[in-house]
């Protein structure tokens, strides 16, 4: 029995039993260590930016932290942006990073990095065992901070003698437990007295969007308290059997515009919200000056229950909805979220980084069959393919689909290999318009408008066009390219009938549209 | 005027013209300034890793530093494994990370991290200016500690408002100049004291291994010193009309027999040899016990000058060589590697990440037409087509050679369109054995030899089949596959008489071979 057996060991009494992995030589004793642990469940990856991805969309799923294995410095930087999203998703995850041996990191051998330095960067908690009996305990304080409210990063950078090194037994660990911070009763008192003058509103964002979450938003509404949301959710329940509050806009202008009339705002299971970038000119706050602000509930409490607390006396009742209509015609950004919603199939889940081709899906999503809304968290894009992953192996059967904008699919391409592999149940739909569509915008909002042609060549694909089914075809998923919205209607009914992955290829009109 | 322009213009004035480009938002204004400065090249790439690994290859190829332009944290961190490389080689770099605005990093808006704790980790200098009129100075800066002795890499984190931020005037700075450590004279009379003894060698890397550092170890040779070369160059002249020495063996006890008779090492241009790896029961250290170094030159040191000084009284002589067989039959790794030596074109730069795939490449290629040789001197693998795309680039019209097994590959393989964009002449072959070979070699070596199931699962690249053909047409370079040596030999020979990329699918036997 050597360090390896104690990690899987102590990990998996902690309720991990998933692995995402992209291993090196200093990681092959805990690869091996999974032949004797028929209950952890390993899953190949070719990028650790696909590892890092698959875990966040993983533990959105189960709400359980699924663990990485990445190979020293390299490796942990390779998965470093997509833990960044998890990190803004406030997600559970455990890294384990292997790294040299304790006594050979003096040598300075090529792979050596300052892994601990990097690893604090993106960590709420980084251990670095130095002997194997150090692992059990190292391991218990990561599924502690990684399954603390708000969930979070912990990451292990395991040495390789720690890893090969014999132990007499193995040591168990207690079972954390999750606690919530209670709500400030005062505040609770003040929102509520407050909550129905007309320049109040509530935003919610966190656990609020949950379906539990929603239907307490969906009271408010109904007694006529406006109810918006967070632009970007870790997970948001959807379609027409859900409430659908208005999303915060992400542009930093139309969001001003849209808060402008607010005076008060309470904020349950988020953050008050701010630019995303800032702007020449354009404040980086979004509220208007003086408003008030009352934060409920932030990712350290239950959002859900201070909801319901503060929808107490509201009543509830019937969604009202629509059907989606079918589209036909041309294939454009509109027919493309009338396609999505008009087929999604019931209980599906949405991985979705459309960007600025997706810019009518969450309208149209609400009159959708109900699923899960998964996105882009800390905007570092290449999150998309990699978070469907990891909500298929953690989705319990239920059908993904991965929305794609052609410029992020190729941060992270490889994650459609593992799908192959795996027989995950993905539709992948690449929207291919050649172009860094939200560039091209910004570079007109940043003031920076001189649109000459070296500029401009830094902002489009095509030159040449990327194909987006053929890259697909190359990592072993089947696929095809539609034209029209037909077609594309065609293609995700035929995709949902399918076991496994399949990538859809809709060519879109080129850059903005 | 703006800081971008600041910027752009000192960067010129310091001899970078060269911008490997993945931006966002935060880096609009730089991008519009290149329309002003028509003598400034700026390459989009679609991953910023390939934006590292390009400016690596750059460097290698110019001994100038090209920039890259990178999206705040997360575009740093997926640059960050190429930099690491890029750092192993000693090459001047200059990275361009665009950051938020001043004033926007209290907000915690989603992109925002600590930028300049992980550029640390892999920078040598760190430059964050603040405002317009501190970006000349850190250029400048950044610029002298590139381009200083060793090359190195230099960070500099640009705030967007000091980027858009108005200035009067363009301040220009000095170029600067490159200081070598001169040669500890005693050590250079030791050294030739014990030069004809049996047990010394004279072990070179670095810039030692340029044509002109490889003519004084020829001599050397001649005279009967014995003569072994870093396992990793950075660059290293080969070919029939080059010296080519002893290359230490990558395998730490190959390496250590391969050592065993050495008493005395005199090192010129590069490291003393340490293990790649520890392993449970294998030294790290790679000479014999007692064994005396004498470190001649490191890379601070003008190796090429002390080697010419250490030769001085050796006899020049004529290169001999056999030329290189034509291969037919099977593709083994052994015929691939007669199939390249005997077609490469004269002049030709090789980007070598072949991996367990090139096992015979070295020993081959000492009978083949003169050319530069580019290896992994990091260890962190999904360099080869990033520095293939940079050395392009940089190589002033000179055939480049990328040599990428199937797993490397798919670590970056958005460089390929790049190198369709550009119109570079690569040819690229994608040795194909559907395995981490290396893994399984190295699962061994560890002593983790259960062999499993589920371990060897992580180690195979099979089901799916990857298909490389199909994902270097996907990024617009046209391909084939080739299933024999003949076959090899006649799609190198096509792809030498074509401008601009060829992807060439070598199919070799599974796993090791």
């Amino acid at each position: 029995m050597n360090g390896a057996d104690q990690l899987i060991s102590s990990l998996r009494a902690g309720g991990v039993d998933t692995v995402f992995a992209n291993p090196g030589t200093s990681e092959m004793h805990f690869v091996a260590g999974l032949d004797r642990y028929s209950d952890v469940r390993g899953i190949l990856c070719l990028f650790e930016g696909v590892a890092t991805g698959a875990a966040d969309g993983y533990a959105r799923m189960t709400g359980r932290p699924a663990a990485t294995l990445l190979h020293l410095g390299p490796g942990l930087g390779n998965g470093w942006a997509n833990l960044h999203n998890a990190r803004r998703a406030h997600v559970p995850l455990i890294n384990v990073v292997g790294d040299h041996a304790t006594y050979h990191a003096h040598f300075d051998a090529p792979l050596q990095s300052d892994v601990v330095a990097l690893a604090h960067t993106v960590s709420a908690l980084v251990e670095n065992p130095r002997s194997p009996g150090e692992i059990a305990d190292a391991v218990q304080r990561a599924i502690d901070t990684a399954t603390g409210r708000p969930g979070a990063i912990a990451t292990i950078i395991l040495p390789a003698d720690a890893s090969w090194g014999e132990i007499d037994a193995l040591r168990t660990s207690p079972a954390p437990t999750r606690r919530a911070t209670p709500v400030d009763e005062a505040s609770l008192v003040h929102a509520r007295r407050v909550l129905r003058e007309p320049g109040t509103c509530v935003f919610v964002g966190g656990e609020a969007l949950s379906a539990a979450g929603l239907s307490a938003a969906h009271r408010l509404a109904r007694g006529g308290v406006r109810v918006l949301s967070e632009t970007f959710p870790t997970r948001q329940a959807g379609g027409a059997t859900h409430f659908t509050p208005e999303r915060l806009i992400y542009l930093s202008e139309f969001a001003q515009a849209q808060l402008a009339d607010v005076t008060t705002m309470i904020v349950v299971g988020g953050r008050v919200p701010v630019g995303f970038f800032a702007y020449p000119d354009v404040a980086s706050e979004l509220l208007p000056a003086g408003c008030d602000v009352i934060s409920l509930a932030d990712d350290t409490h239950d959002a859900v229950d201070i909801l319901h607390d503060l929808a107490d006396g509201f009543a509830a009742g019937p969604m009202e909805s629509t059907s989606p209509a079918r589209p036909s015609g041309d294939l454009t950004t509109f027919t493309l979220a009338q396609a999505v919603a008009s087929t999604l199939p019931e209980g599906a889940i949405i991985a979705d980084e459309s960007n600025t081709g997706g810019i009518h899906l969450y309208g149209q999503l609400a009159h959708s069959a109900p699923h899960d809304l998964l996105t882009l968290t800390g905007g570092s894009i290449g999150f998309g393919l990699p978070v469907a992953l990891g909500a298929a192996i953690g989705g319990g059967g239920r059908r993904v689909l991965s929305l794609e904008s052609d410029g992020s699919m190729m941060y992270t391409p490889q994650a459609l290999w593992s799908m192959a592999r795996e027989g995950c149940d993905v539709t992948v739909v690449g929207l291919s318009n050649r172009s860094y569509g939200i560039l091209n915008l910004e570079r007109q909002r940043v003031g920076a408008v001189d649109g000459g042609s070296t500029s401009q060549r830094m902002l489009d694909l095509d030159n040449p066009a990327l194909r987006l089914a053929e890259v697909a075809r190359g990592m072993g998923v089947p696929a095809r390219t539609v034209q029209s919205a037909d077609e594309l209607v065609t293609a995700l009914h035929e995709s949902y009938q399918t076991s496994g992955p399949t990538f859809i290829e809709a060519m879109l009109p080129k850059g903005l549209s």
